[in-house]
């Protein structure tokens, strides 16, 4: 657990309005919802990613001392609020769709039911974090998805904007399907493979290449994976790694795991004249490691091409999502309490799918007789779907495109789970292995088509019956009465 | 000081090369360069910056029992070397260039000399903290010449990619130039304004608009800037914003600061027009802040349409660098120690200008007589340039091209300053406050071709003679000798 004190980790607009709640002795209980509208990297899904981290900062939340000094200290908050706030603990429910789940947009993957000021405190922190893990772990997914099963390691601390975007970041990677982390700290507290042998600086601190990867290949014979091109990866490189598993197989030391490394230049053709020379050699099983500004992309194209490369380290552009390095969720108010019951609200826009969906909802995933998605059904959160009824399904925008599903054709699950209740925490988080192994199971209930990296097939996101109503009402009342 | 302890903020490999060098037995003082090739965004300079994160993270080295504990779990680490490391800490030099300082490509802007293993263990941590503070910095440069001196207001929180991305992210932004941030934990942290109003979820909260901005607006009299975007920017939220700042005029209470925020739609129509509607009735003082995924070439163009805003607040794409996401520092080793001289390294690459420069060396500033920056001079440490002779000046790549600058002409600053002497801090870093105003400082010493957004003119950075011959030398003995 994340025992950092997060607490003024939120904009100061939170406090400006919760001191306004508390001056005007209103605090209703409203919902708030978490989501994004887009998914990154013109994927076909995002997976949700970071509940652990809200939890552990929701948990902590509480002002200290030297908070409390520190916000009189700006003149703007009186002391009847900066006693109130020196008391502050979340008392809240908490519903979210558990991490590693494929998820889709304007679907609440976060949802906060409190009173508005504690709802509103929370609104920052629990954005950054869903945000930055889901963008990760949805990067990551796609890289694993170019690497079509070969592993991919996570390299990319040293590129990444600051140490928790480096930690928590390779987190969500390994989550989104990479093997583990150049990051040891990260491995150290999420219990995940530290991966990595040795950099440029190692072969250049010897007085040549043959006696560094000497050195290391007999100190490190369960993976001795040897960079090759310091120098001159065909001509010095590869040779001298040959020369050295010759004199260990001589020896009768074979390595564990061995191999090379290529972290420059043309990588399809280095990779298979490098193969060549292994095979040539009897080194079949060495494998070929690449890592040179790698994204999902340049993986594709050098799958395509055929590239001798068997495992992937991939950095800078993987740990900050290099084409889209925002997720974009947003977190909206959708209902107030009022004498005991959730009344919705709706935030208009002149975009129709900028227009929230208003009251207090749930998730509904539809399956199909394969066990693949066959659409999400948002609707209000007392509503059920029953597998024993036919399930009419429509388009919120194109109300006209209408599919029916008969008793038998598919299959519903419910999304969101409770989280917190009552401010008390009611769920355990998974460790991250188990939540990666989860995850994989989700990947697998898209379509392929889902899960391609250019153009995939768009998965739908329907309303019910009942939000439908109820969102076309409040938008008329809007036109007609402003 | 930031006390958390970040030593397993490494990658895996350091620890790995450490045990390497451990049992060789061969630990020689090194020099290691951290720089970078490229400025980000297609910008003419960059701003460095972290170095007081650095310098924390270097005194606060050492590995705990539970970090010594989880690398004897990895199987990989003898004994002897976790002894070594549970008795670790920072014997070696550092010397940098001041955060907040102007930069050019190839120049080191953290210098390392220690013994190879602990330069070694260092290098990702330095590297992670340079880069992402670095990348802010410059961005927020741009972002604020954009807004020709208007207030830029950093509002990135919620889209940084996590916490420290938030927080280190404001820090970077308020170096390089931007007002405050609306983020209240690093406002706290480094003592810079926290800003920012309410959100649309106050006023939807509320029975009607009205209403929401009146109770705002008489609670916050400092600084009442009313969000007007929520219903209808010009037909709704601007007549109410005006209805109330006449209610708090009569009522002889006028706010001290005051205005409208625009948070979406079209900025330059809606601007020009609530400017007009604000002015009819007096309210020339009025601010009008805008807020709408702005980037420095949004600004700008807002600017060429004389869009009537005047503060700015800039989230996403500042705080994540959106089209240049990581500032690609790298850290080289240049030099090992061999009889008490510095034997000058290199590493190669088919692309000149990704060759390194050798040796321990310094960076000279020449200013011209308006004290502009005329060009840098990358050196050896042991060099001097006179303002009294004549200096030299040629482009090390084509060096045909030379400039003569007599006595008089010019000045000289030594940009690298000691950081650490042997394990020990001797600097002092300013407060933030202090190093964004030597930024600004540092932004006048560069000419108006340089800052431009788009093609600006490049600064040269030259290497002086003695060590454009060694790295000539090391090159040929290269390319002859292998």
């Amino acid at each position: 657990m994340d025992n950092r004190n997060l607490t003024l980790l939120t904009d100061f607009y939170e406090l400006t309005m919760m001191q306004g709640y508390y001056k005007n002795q209103t605090d209703p209980v409203v919902v708030f919802d978490a989501f994004y509208r887009t998914n990154p990297s013109g994927n076909g899904y995002a997976i949700t990613c970071g509940l652990e981290q809200v939890i552990d900062y929701i948990k902590n939340l509480h002002f200290t001392y030297d908070d409390i000094a520190y916000l009189r200290s700006l003149k703007m908050f009186d002391e009847e609020f900066l006693d109130y706030l020196s008391g502050f603990h979340f008392t809240g429910d908490i519903y979210a769709i558990p991490e590693g789940s494929v998820v889709f947009p304007m679907e609440p993957l976060v949802k906060v039911v409190a009173p508005i000021m504690q709802a509103q405190l929370v609104e920052t922190a629990i954005l950054n974090i869903i945000n930055h893990q889901s963008l990760i772990a949805t990067k990551a997914a796609r890289v694993c998805y170019a690497a079509q099963g070969d592993p991919v390691m996570e390299f990319g601390l040293r590129r990444a904007q600051g140490p928790d975007a480096g930690t928590y970041g390779a987190r969500a990677a390994v989550i989104g399907g990479c093997v583990g982390t150049s990051n040891v700290l990260a491995a150290q507290m999420f219990d995940v493979p530290a991966l990595g042998t040795h950099a440029h600086s190692w072969i250049m601190s010897f007085p040549d290449e043959l006696t560094a990867f000497r050195t290391y290949a007999n100190m490190y014979p369960e993976n001795a994976t040897l960079l090759v091109d310091t120098y001159d990866t065909l001509r010095s490189g590869v040779p001298h790694a040959i020369q050295v598993f010759k004199e260990m197989r001589d020896a009768g030391k074979m390595p564990v795991k061995y191999g090379i490394r290529l972290d420059s230049g043309d990588l399809a053709y280095l990779s298979k004249e490098a193969r060549k020379m292994l095979d040539a050699e009897g080194f079949t099983d060495a494998v070929i490691v690449a890592s040179s500004d790698l994204d999902e992309h340049l993986i594709d194209s050098l799958k395509t091409q055929k590239a001798a490369i068997g495992s992937w380290g991939v950095g800078t552009k993987m740990i900050t999502s290099a084409d889209c390095p925002a997720f974009g969720g947003v977190y909206k108010l959708a209902a107030i309490e009022k004498d005991g019951v959730f009344e919705p609200k709706i935030k208009l826009s002149e975009n129709t799918w900028k227009v929230t969906n208003p009251g207090n909802k749930t998730v509904f995933r539809i399956y199909d007789e394969q066990h693949k998605i066959k659409a999400d059904l948002i609707a209000l959160a007392d509503e059920t779907v029953d597998e024993n009824d036919k399930l009419l399904l429509f388009d919120p925008i194109e109300t006209w495109k209408k599919t029916l599903l008969q008793p038998g054709e598919f299959t519903v699950r419910e999304m969101m789970v409770p989280v917190f209740k009552g401010g008390v925490c009611v769920y355990q988080s998974p460790t991250v292995k188990e939540i990666k192994a989860y995850c994989q199971q989700e990947l697998n209930t898209l379509w392929e088509e889902s899960r391609r990296l250019v153009n995939p097939h768009e998965v739908h996101v329907d309303l019910s019956a009942k939000l439908w109503d109820i969102k076309t009402e409040l938008l008329d009342t809007f036109h007609t009465g402003m």
